[in-house]
């Protein structure tokens, strides 16, 4: 089994009858769902999933999983998503699959929340992975400028096509390329207060267990 | 005149050859864009204009004043934009014609910005008007959930027909009912903080004139 395999299959074993799930969304995430509902037809649990992006969402349906709004449910007992970037601290960044906001909406309402990965994934300081940013349409070259002027090297997220990506929401990504990121809580002050952006893909303190899968099995860190 | 039509002509004054102008929304500010279509006729004057609405947009291509969206300029001279309340300081609640994000935007790169008002709308401490704050779709109700529970008795801005109402850029409005906003500032910190707000109609420091109307003139006051 692949690393991301382990990880996403050792996860699922914290899923029990009768929960609430948010489902995360990407390549690692893809296994784990997959694995739910393998559990749910073999072991007849009783699953609540909860949406992350529109792609998790037709995986999970496919799969037999009934899915739910955010809005349609009170809390959410589990969220098992993955990570671009994890520091020492379980500060993460999210994103590079565009879901960011949907994935940090449901973050938010969440009893637990379990990041599963790769080795390749952890490190000391963020800054390896781009920082996604999601603004809004109207003014984003503006806030794109702002962004420039800090140095932070933005680049705006495409399509295959090459024109601007829009997300679920309708709304552009900028990756901004931050070498070594030591203040995330800093940053992800600063992107809070600039007019137009909707969200970020900083995850700060949000996780209290990461689950980082290998060839030869899987190891748990919790906070 | 009345009041409103005798700040927004006031206001006109201020506008001078060559200004890239933004335009705000409302009611006020449609006697002000009246009155720079005949200005710019009149006087042969050249003025770009920046729109904060689709409504705005609207009359003043009508009335042949040149259009750009907030990205093909690299700044804005002037921001006429009306206000629903302003408190002593010069803190303002905005919103009330629901396109508060695009207003901010502009504001946000305006050099000048000037609120054109009634007596009606100063007072000492704000929260006499709602505070109306934009947010993404999904996950909306639970942001709802979170106002009630603050005290904050939101309400769901709604169309004629009694659904919600969507912004122009696609996202719902909930108003906060909050009858004394003493520490603005401190509202807009956490109101910037929740996931999946977009942007609320605090505008704390923003302006530095306002010009009240009333039926015998005007007063200017200035920061």
């Amino acid at each position: 089994m692949s690393p991301k395999q382990q990880a996403a299959i050792k996860a699922a074993e914290f899923v029990t009858d009768g929960m609430i799930l948010g489902l995360g969304t990407g390549s690692t995430v893809q296994f784990f769902v997959d694995e739910v509902g393998r559990k749910l037809k073999e072991e007849d649990l009783q699953i609540t999933g909860v949406t992350t992006s529109i792609f998790t969402l037709n995986q999970a349906q496919a799969l037999g999983i009934k899915m739910l709004d955010i809005d349609e449910v009170d809390h959410v007992d589990l969220l098992v998503d993955g990570a671009d970037e994890i520091d020492a601290k379980f500060n993460g960044i999210k994103g590079g699959g565009a879901a960011l906001l949907m994935e940090k909406v449901v973050a938010t309402y969440t009893n637990d929340y379990i990041w599963i990965v790769d080795e390749s994934k952890m490190s000391e300081h963020l800054g390896s992975f781009k920082v996604p940013v999601e603004v809004v349409q109207y003014g984003s070259g503006q806030v794109f400028r702002i962004f420039e002027n800090k140095g932070y090297k933005p680049t705006w997220r495409e399509n295959e096509e090459g024109s601007k990506l829009l997300t679920d929401m309708k709304n552009f990504i900028i990756d901004l390329h931050i070498p070594v990121i030591d203040q995330p809580e800093a940053l992800a002050e600063e992107l809070d207060h600039i007019v137009g952006v909707v969200e970020h893909g900083l995850f700060n303190g949000m996780v209290k267990k990461v689950i980082i899968g290998s060839e030869s099995g899987t190891r748990i860190l919790e906070k």
